[in-house]
């Protein structure tokens, strides 16, 4: 135990933070403390700025500090075509890894009943809005392949086929640079029934 | 790249603490702004108070809300027996892992002349002052067994020694549960110097 009560505080504070537990939480403290008291502030400014500013998206429900988030409203993008994520981190996974041009619908979860997250939760209504509005041609789902994850994938799968728009799935199966030794068998599978012609 | 700056802002602002990359600080990021502001506003918070009110200990130089921390303040530390460490983290490891009842004194630091950190930085006038004063009888040094952390032992020592106290070092060796074939030569080299009878 530290002498000090504010030292502890903000020790236990950090502990909020995901994969920090009391060694890191601190070291992070004293670190701060010692060495880095403008980090420090910085940081708690850009809390404070971000808690205060940062919303959802009204268009695709991402991270936005405007009412219309810079991707949606990007004269660049292609608006005929629509990705839907679970989360805001995702979007930025596949803008850093990929040359998708379209836009993106995040469902900020996925459908689980027994946790009370329904369509209503996801924005499926908007989703659906958008579906029949005219403007989007096809629907590309990035939706995680856990249970719930399937399940949402298929409920928003089948509002797409509704609106005739065309539907297709990211591949899902062994990773590069992965070994079949390793790979678990529900992967391995997913992997064989997508197999592609090799051409 | 996330559409929002002040996302990415929070981002970088995370990147000041010792052991986030990337990854993490974006993992932190989405994870308070999407499920846990509570906890951000409170972090922040503790942020704040403790930049605002957290200095040092005016006698034992260890972190501290108030002039005199708790630990220096305390009737019921032994105050013939002063520990010398590194760190304020340091005091909080020997409090926790075991029973001594004596004061600190933590020097912030250890000599390393080329880094322009000589005595006066490391606070030994005051030390010295403390080891003449004759309430101190007993000196532990619990200082890291680096290169620069061996030179300040040693001159810690002699300064101890001039004011007539006996010093002790703790004892650097095999760690419990280590094993010797993953001991480094110098920890084993250490450990055969400092071997203790059986009795």
């Amino acid at each position: 135990m530290s002498g000090s009560r504010r030292v502890q505080q903000l020790m236990e504070a950090f502990r909020c933070l995901p994969g920090v537990g009391p060694k890191s939480a601190q070291r992070m403290t004293y670190t701060l403390l010692q060495r880095d008291r403008e980090g420090a502030s910085r940081l708690a400014d850009a809390l404070l700025t971000a808690i205060a500013e940062v919303g959802e998206c009204q268009q695709c429900r991402s991270l936005s500090e405007t009412a219309i988030c810079a991707l949606c409203d990007s004269e660049r993008r292609d608006r005929s075509v629509l990705c839907v994520v679970e989360n805001p981190s995702d979007v930025q996974m596949i803008e850093e890894a990929t040359d998708f041009q379209g836009l993106y619908f995040v469902l900020q979860g996925r459908l689980s009943p027994l946790d009370g997250i329904g369509p209503a939760e996801l924005g499926l209504d908007r989703l659906e809005a958008r579906f029949v509005a005219g403007e989007v041609q096809e629907v590309i789902l990035a939706i995680n392949p856990t249970v719930e994850g399937e399940a949402t994938a298929h409920y928003v799968a089948s509002m797409a086929r509704e609106a005739q728009l065309s539907v297709s799935r990211i591949a899902h199966g062994v990773p590069l640079g992965g070994d079949l030794e390793f790979v678990d068998s529900g992967t391995l599978s997913h992997a064989f029934a997508g197999r592609m012609p090799l051409v």
